[in-house]
């Protein structure tokens, strides 16, 4: 039975005893190489955190998965494989209880809810999700003000923080309490860029001391995590809640587990009800993140070890430039020389290697991202296209 | 190939060939007759809306309308197959637009909110799922007074409505403004008994006429429409807004779709990323309804016929006596003569004949629902499950 | 110096000596009795609960108060007669701390939301002012689901409370907590109907034991005490919040206080300012009702008297008919006989007695008050103004 | 009858015919020189915006006022003296309508939560009485997200109000729309100076363009006129609503006015009510501002040209410099030399000229302000207190 075969055996069979960050559409395809048109070969992509699955792959994985261990229905949230993410959840972060949630906005806006009870301002990154991606659910259907600081910077200082704070002594009269502190890291809107560890140590240490409560955006922690080598667990050590996204890296098509005391949690099942957001069957999204999580921080780290070693290899390629961003995590900067034809390179990435680049700039430039998808071929092929596909 | 061969055969090339509503786990223990213990029967509930698949049937079934079709993704609700579900909603409903939500309580919470915009006061029915199932969302968050009608009753009349409103005129001095009236049908909390379409017709012309808004939470209008012949998009021409549920008989795993004008629709999307309610992926569910709304009320059809004939039949057997409710739609009054032992009959339905009964009270009565699953065996494997059981 | 011209002297002079009670505007009639065309009595009123005074007469009042003890102003509510007002109030109603506010409706409502906290529902009488006289506020400002009981009556039960609470199990599925109750005494809306006080023992043991907090509607508990004797200290014990209001009975032109425990008084600056009822001087309202609620207690006890021995002997006169209200407080029925001229009766009462009485329904038949004005003249007086007034 | 004799006779009288800005007080304190430790005259204060009067002083002044022109009561702000004092309102602004309110957060909130309707964004001025001094009002209550701008200064341009907002495509993914831009003018945080008239033209005819409605929290902006010879209603002519003090500069102890068109301030009785404004008589504040305001125009006039004489013969005294600020209004710098004894000036100008003058700094700066109490004395009796107190 050739490889090829092997797979597609596996495939029909349902029994899935793939490495789980092969995407199963790719095996089809491989399947089908003799006969379809469009390269069977599965893709990878220098963009995005994490394998996005379409339909069709999406179904095997999960079928995959069922075939393996039998997936459990929840019932609006409770038991089965809901269940089953929320504790794992909980141990990964080290907090005393989890709940699934439909999106990490309402995971976040609850959390800064509880968090701050009857104090109404929040502190958050001006360039923070929830402050800047949320359409302003805080103001409008919380009832907080967020207090925007470190304007376009990654992270703010605790020194600003409290700054900030007690500037507020003379800058407003009343006093409408500070309730809770709000970290994204890593940030999104300053491509991935992580806050340093010891900034959130002082931060927390500070806000304990205040009695303030911190909560972390941590919608992609395990990015942080890969890239600083500092552990989710520890992260999560100086927050009260943690978010984390299921579907960034963790294949789900949507929802989030947010982390905390069970004091914070347990007021959230009447909480996301009556916002709207308790959905019957959550079972599907939960099972693939669950599973997904599973050797997820191993598969990181051999892609970033990858990385290293590809970027390496590229940048020895005339008119190709890799640079790794100051404080950033999963993204790199790409320059590429003006002499070259990025519309060819492109077309021939794209068809010939099945690579995909995003879309470069007026100057070449691009930011383009390491994920698991860089494991799916080796870094020979990968140098062998790029220098191909520049010619 | 027999029948039994050709079945798993289809099931494995994933070509969905088969009648809809027949669950495909029904083959996959089939297929497995000789190995597996438990019946590999389809199993024929006596209760609930619809059927509900068990994770290994949801796949296959997804799996199978994805051959047949390839599901699209969508991208937080936008595009893919659910905008294909919502064009196919808007069309059913006679409505401008509709929007897919993660949940019944969002859509009926945001129609009533938009639709009574600033007035506060919502008239719906005292057993209605908004105003008892919702977890007062009503006032705690959208922030309007819910105003209850007919305690215990399944509808209010037009008379009833009219008079509350024109009592308020002394019943209380400031007006807050009457906004929007909400309906339910069939009504849950009544045994899905339904409102008489006379009724709603008067209540429409009059709310018309006083410049009041109406909502349908027509959940389960699906069910109404099969029992009173009365076309869903007749229920939903007498209502601003109109709500359907994609989990009690289309087979999703959750989600709701929301129909109505284009001026409350393009509302919602703000509205429902504010609550936390934009997932980033939706396909799933959205699939799997508009694959199963497909032939849906002929089937329904077909089900209500079925059990006219069964329950016919059933009732000539001593000791059996099955009635339809008063203003009733799928839910029938089962009552079992206190000399059968229930508990016998029981266990040789489910074990025997793969049939599902609701627990009886302390006087051997029970209410029965029909649903599609009916159609799984004959009129005469029926009645011999029965009369087999019963001795 | 004869009785009028030393009013009159009083007056000027700003050293009031004068009873509380009588209202000045009468002493200036009185002192012009012999220029002006208007009759110069004072007005007896057989409506209302207490004198309202004319701006006029209001600005003599404060002179007067001011005359004696210098009135001194406030800050925001904070300091002067303010503080002496709220220092009075909490004295008398025994609890910890008391606080002035613009309205009743935002006494009730900030109490009711805070001590409901995050809980939703809030157990009402159908028939009381937070219920139907505050537009809606509690649903629509404060997010709250009031939950009315005995529709129509004075009061609920006990034993009514604490069944709907436990019918709530079976009625909803979904908590949303019952954070408090309120109970408004007298009740308005009932003619001024009290409650009984073995009533309030039970509901403040029940809820007590069962961890609900219970506000008194007590703008007119001062009314109530009077005519049943029980005390406002023994009334406002069984309650965690109080709210009395300063212009039914004590001469000011607006404002309430709420009274209780510092936990909950102490959140009430902040939420005053936030709802936008911080005004800047409120002295003249507070003072105002500090000096009247001297001797309040008093002189309504007088009034009651006066009213027994009155109404007596009204009762003598062929025609007329006053019988108190069951469970009624300040408020009588008065039948007059069909054979009498109620235009011209009413119109002898005005222009020649000074008396005023509200307009009698088409059967004659009317409602009256007993207040402080019925003390500005002598029985004998009165029903001589009755018997000439019927001829 | 000597002068003072005759101001006794008025006082007592009640028929006032007094310059509507002497204090009252000083009258009474004038009447009583002879006996009285205290200095008898009007004491002149160089700060605040008008005078503040004292419970005593504050009486007589209605009292004088109701003399002549009898104050008619309101009842829940409807009819008498606060009607009058609307329509007064509206005219000045040249507003269609006017609603008196219990405070100016009052007035700016609801303004502000109409004008931007199911818009979440309205902007602000950084040093705004709004966003400063309304302990987040806007945010916890009315479910509003102000957006500051001009950090620390006076006002913003039309130009940042229009990258502000442009920019928000860039900052932002989901609109939550910008509903409202709100001026304060002059600005207290910045010590009263004022917007340029040019700015405001320019941002009105921007938002108009825009359909961005446009709030004036006028509380000082007679003051404003005062000092850049705008008329009140051509500054009211550039906005939507126009809200205008009554206790800073017009006297009363309280209350605010807002005006604007029909269709949001026929909006607003209902919204007080809810929010627990709706108190039973005003009439005291009211009848107090509209008497206030009658010459107040031209008494400001007279007092800035007064000043414009003083301060320049003031600052011929050495030591003593006194500087407008920068787009000021009613403030001035004040510098007194170091050699000068400030504890000594400041007890001689109190106890022997009753000329009260704000703290200094530890530099001997202070900033006074110019007020109608400046008339109290001529020029040269100031000049001759500070001359005489330097030495």
């Amino acid at each position: 039975m050739t490889s090829l075969n092997r797979r597609l055996f596996l495939k029909r069979s349902g029994i899935g005893l793939l490495p789980a960050f092969v995407p199963l559409s790719s095996l089809a395809a491989d399947a089908n190489k003799n006969k379809s048109a469009p390269p069977a070969a599965p893709i990878i992509k220098f963009f995005g955190d994490g394998e996005v699955y379409e339909p069709g792959d999406y179904l095997l994985e999960l079928q995959k998965i069922n075939s393996s261990n039998s997936i459990t229905r929840d019932r609006y949230g409770a038991g089965g494989a809901v269940e089953a993410l929320e504790k794992k959840m909980a141990e990964i972060t080290g907090k005393e209880k989890a709940i699934f949630m439909p999106t990490g906005t309402m995971a976040n806006q609850l959390a800064l809810a509880v968090l701050s009870g009857e104090n109404t301002k929040v502190f958050v990154q001006d360039t923070s999700h929830v402050y800047r991606d949320e359409a302003d659910a805080a103001q409008s259907v919380f009832q907080k003000r967020l207090m925007p600081l470190a304007k376009g910077a990654t992270f703010f200082t605790a020194d600003q923080l409290q700054s900030a704070i007690e500037n507020l002594k003379e800058e407003e009269v009343f006093k409408s309490g500070v309730g809770a502190v709000s970290i994204e890291n890593p940030v999104r809107r300053t491509d991935e860029r992580h806050v340093p560890l010891e900034e959130i140590k002082k931060i927390s240490a500070w806000c304990r001391n205040n009695n303030i409560r911190l909560h972390l955006d941590g919608a992609r922690i395990f990015i942080a995590s890969g890239w600083t080598g500092v552990s989710v667990k520890e992260y999560a050590s100086y927050f009260d809640t943690v978010y984390i996204s299921l579907y960034k890296y963790f294949g789900a098509s949507g929802g989030a587990v947010l982390c905390g005391p069970a004091s914070v949690i347990d007021k959230m099942p009447h909480l996301v009800k009556i916002h709207g957001g308790t959905m019957y069957g959550n079972w599907a999204n939960a099972a693939m993140a669950l599973n997904r999580m599973e050797g997820f921080e191993s598969r990181l780290k051999n892609a970033i070890a990858a990385s290293v070693e590809l970027f390496n290899e590229l940048n020895k390629i005339p008119g190709i430039h890799i640079s790794p961003l100051e404080g950033g995590t999963n993204t790199y900067s790409m320059v590429i020389s003006k002499e070259i034809d990025m519309r060819k390179m492109n077309e021939s990435l794209t068809k010939e290697f099945n690579i995909r680049i995003p879309r470069p700039d007026e100057k070449n430039q691009m930011l383009i991202a390491v994920n698991e998808t860089i494991l799916y071929q080796s870094t020979a092929y990968i140098v062998n296209a790029f220098t191909k596909s520049i010619k």
